[in-house]
C-alpha cells in the first residue's frame, strides 16, 4: 500500500554549467555558428539534463508503453470499443504495432506495461504486469478512480522507470495505448491550462465529426468538476487515466535521475502537465518529440514552454512520434562530441 | 570527352499502381486511418518511386558529398575563404565533419567527391577524385564555366550514382561542400523560379549582415545574365557550380533507376531545379529531407511542389538535413510493411 500523500523527489534545475560548456563547445566546432539550428539547442539541453558536456551517447533507449482502459468509452467518447486496447497490447507483444516497427528502425527496446487494461492479460508473455485496476470509471458520471489508485498508477511508472535506468537505459520514451484516452487527456490539459473544452477537443483516433459535440460535452463537464480540486493528485484521480498517471511517474523518475525522456503526443502532454504539478521542474528536463495533430497537444506544449522537434501530423500514440526523435537526439550529441575543432584561418 | 549535347534518360512517372496498392495497404493496417500523418504519404511516395508495395527496406543508404569551389568568393560572396573547402574535405575524409557524425547515427556510408576543389587533393585517400576543374570562374565577371565543363560535372554525379546503385545502395542522399555555393544556388533558383534577388539572398554560412547587399548585387547580376539562356545546360554553365551540376546528375540517375534520393538544403534545391529542367519528372522521384533556413530553399521547394519532412533550422549543407530524414523513410516503410492487419471488430 502506498501513502495517501505520496512524496515526489525534488527535481534539480537544469545544470547551467554543463549547458554553458556545451554552448562554448559549439562555438569552436568546424561549422558556421548556428548552422545546426535546433540541434544545437537540443545538445545544450541534453547537457543540462545529464550534467555532462558533451552529453553521453544514447546507447540503450527504451520505449515504455503504458496501456489502460477508460470507462468513459461506454459513454461514447471514442470511435473504437475498449476491447481494442487489449487487442493492441497483444499486437504489440507480438511486435506488430507501429511502435515496434519504429523502435526497430531506431534501435530502441520496447516495454509494454498493463497498468489498467480492462481484460485479463495475466497469461500474456512479454509484457509487464502492473494492473492497478481494470480501467477507470466513466468520468461522465463521477471520478475516474480513487486518489490511492492514481498514486499507485504513478508509482508503476516510477518503478518501471527506475528499474530501466538501473539496468542501463539512457533515454526513455513514454508511450500510451488506451482506447478513449484523448478524452481525459484533453480534460486534464483544459483544466491545467485553463482552456475551454471546445479548444482542447479533437477527433482522437478518428471519431466521426458528428460525434465531436458529445465528446466536447463530456470534456467540458470533466473540466468543470476538475475546478474543485487544488491538489494535482485529486485532479488526476477525478479525470484519469491510469496510463496518464504512469507516464507522469515515468517523467518524474527520469527527471530525478538526469535521464533524458521524450514526450510523445497529446496523452504525454497531459501527463507532463500533471507531472509538473506534482513535481515542479520535471518538464524542463523533458524533450517534446513531436507535435501531434490533436489540438490539445499544442496547447499543452505551449503551457509547458516546450518546442516539438518533429511536425509530421502524427496522432497514433504508442510513443511513435517520440521514438522517431531519438535519431535527432543522437545526431545532436554526435555532432557536439565528434566535430573537429574550427580550422585556424 | 562528352557530347556537347548530353542525353538524359527519360524519367518515368511515379508508378500509380504501386501507390494505389500502398494506399490500400494502409487502409487495412491496425491503426486509425491517417494517424501516421505524413509518414503515410511518404510510404506511398516511396512505393511510387520503387514500383514496389510495400517499398523495400532501406538497408544501404549512402551520402554523396560533392565538393567544389566558386570563383565568386574572391569577389566577396562568402564570409569564409575558399581554402576552407579543401580543409573541410580533409575533415570529412577523417570522419570529423557533421555529416560523418549524422551518417554514423543513421547507419549510412559517406562518399566524398572532389568534383572541383581549388586545391590539389590528388594524394588524399578516402575520397573520390573526379575534379572537372579547380573551381568555377567568378560569376561577378562572366560565366562560371563552359558548357562542356557543366556537362562533365553532371556526368560525375551520374557515374557516382550509377556505380553506387549497381553496388547495392538503395537510398541516396546528395550533399555539398563548397565555400560560396549559396550564391550560385540562390541565382539559379532566382532564374528558374523567376524570383528577384532580394528574396533568394541569405546569409549562407554566416555572412555579416552589412555584406548582404553586396551578395544580393552579385546574385541580381547573375540572374540578369541568366535570362539570355533558354537551355538549362547553358544556364548551369553561366551560373555554376560544379557540385550543383554533379548533384543534378545524381538526382537524374537516382530517378532513372527507381532509387529514392533525398534532397538536402538550398544547394540541393538549386540542383533539383536544374535536374528537372534537364530531365523532366526527376523531381517527382525525389524527397525533400528538410527545410533549410536559407530563404531560397523554401522558394525552390515550393516551385518543385515538394514538402520538406524536417523543420530544424539547419543550414550547414554536407547532406546533414537529408541524412536525418533517412530514419523517417525507414519508419514509413517499416510501418507499412510490418503492421498487423486491422483487428476485426
Amino acid at each position: 500500500m502506498l501513502d495517501a500523500v505520496p512524496r515526489f523527489p525534488a527535481i534539480e534545475p537544469l545544470d547551467t554549467a554543463a549547458m554553458t560548456a556545451a554552448r562554448d563547445r559549439w562555438a569552436t566546432r568546424a561549422k558556421p555558428p548556428g548552422s545546426l539550428g535546433r540541434l544545437e539547442d537540443l545538445a545544450v539541453h541534453l547537457a543540462g539534463i545529464t550534467s555532462t558536456c558533451p552529453p553521453p551517447p544514447i546507447q540503450r533507449p527504451a520505449i515504455v508503453v503504458f496501456a489502460a482502459d477508460h470507462g468513459v468509452v461506454a459513454d461514447g467518447a471514442s470511435a473504437w470499443p475498449s476491447q481494442i486496447t487489449a487487442l493492441m497490447v497483444h499486437t504489440m507483444s507480438q511486435g506488430r504495432a507501429a511502435i515496434n516497427a519504429f523502435a526497430a528502425v531506431t534501435g530502441a527496446e520496447v516495454h509494454i506495461v498493463d497498468v489498467g487494461v480492462n481484460a485479463d492479460l495475466s497469461h500474456l508473455e512479454g509484457i509487464h504486469h502492473h494492473k492497478v485496476r481494470p480501467g477507470t470509471d466513466s468520468i461522465a458520471h463521477g471520478p475516474a478512480m480513487s486518489r490511492g489508485d492514481a498514486a499507485r498508477a504513478i508509482d508503476v511508472g516510477r518503478i518501471i522507470g527506475e528499474n530501466l535506468i538501473v539496468a542501463g537505459v539512457d533515454c526513455l520514451v513514454g508511450g500510451d495505448m488506451g482506447i478513449g484516452n484523448t478524452t481525459p487527456s484533453a480534460a486534464l490539459i483544459g483544466a491545467l491550462t485553463d482552456t475551454p473544452a471546445h479548444l482542447v477537443t479533437g477527433v482522437g483516433a478518428g471519431l466521426p465529426i458528428e460525434r465531436l459535440p458529445h465528446k466536447q460535452t463530456l470534456i467540458a463537464s470533466a473540466i468543470e468538476r476538475a475546478k474543485q480540486h487544488h491538489d494535482p493528485l485529486d485532479l488526476l484521480a477525478e479525470i484519469g487515466g491510469l496510463e496518464i498517471a504512469a507516464l507522469a511517474g515515468l517523467y518524474i523518475t527520469a527527471a530525478a535521475n538526469n535521464t533524458p525522456v521524450i514526450l510523445d503526443g497529446v496523452v504525454a502532454g497531459a501527463a507532463a502537465c500533471v507531472a509538473e504539478a506534482l513535481a515542479p521542474r520535471t518538464v524542463a528536463r523533458t524533450i517534446a518529440g513531436h507535435l501531434s495533430s490533436e489540438p490539445a497537444a499544442a496547447i499543452a506544449l505551449r503551457h509547458l514552454r516546450l518546442e516539438p522537434l518533429l511536425h509530421l501530423g502524427l496522432r497514433l500514440g504508442e510513443g511513435t512520434g517520440a521514438c522517431l526523435a531519438i535519431t535527432l537526439l543522437r545526431a545532436a550529441i554526435a555532432a557536439l562530441t565528434h566535430l573537429a575543432d574550427l580550422p585556424k584561418q
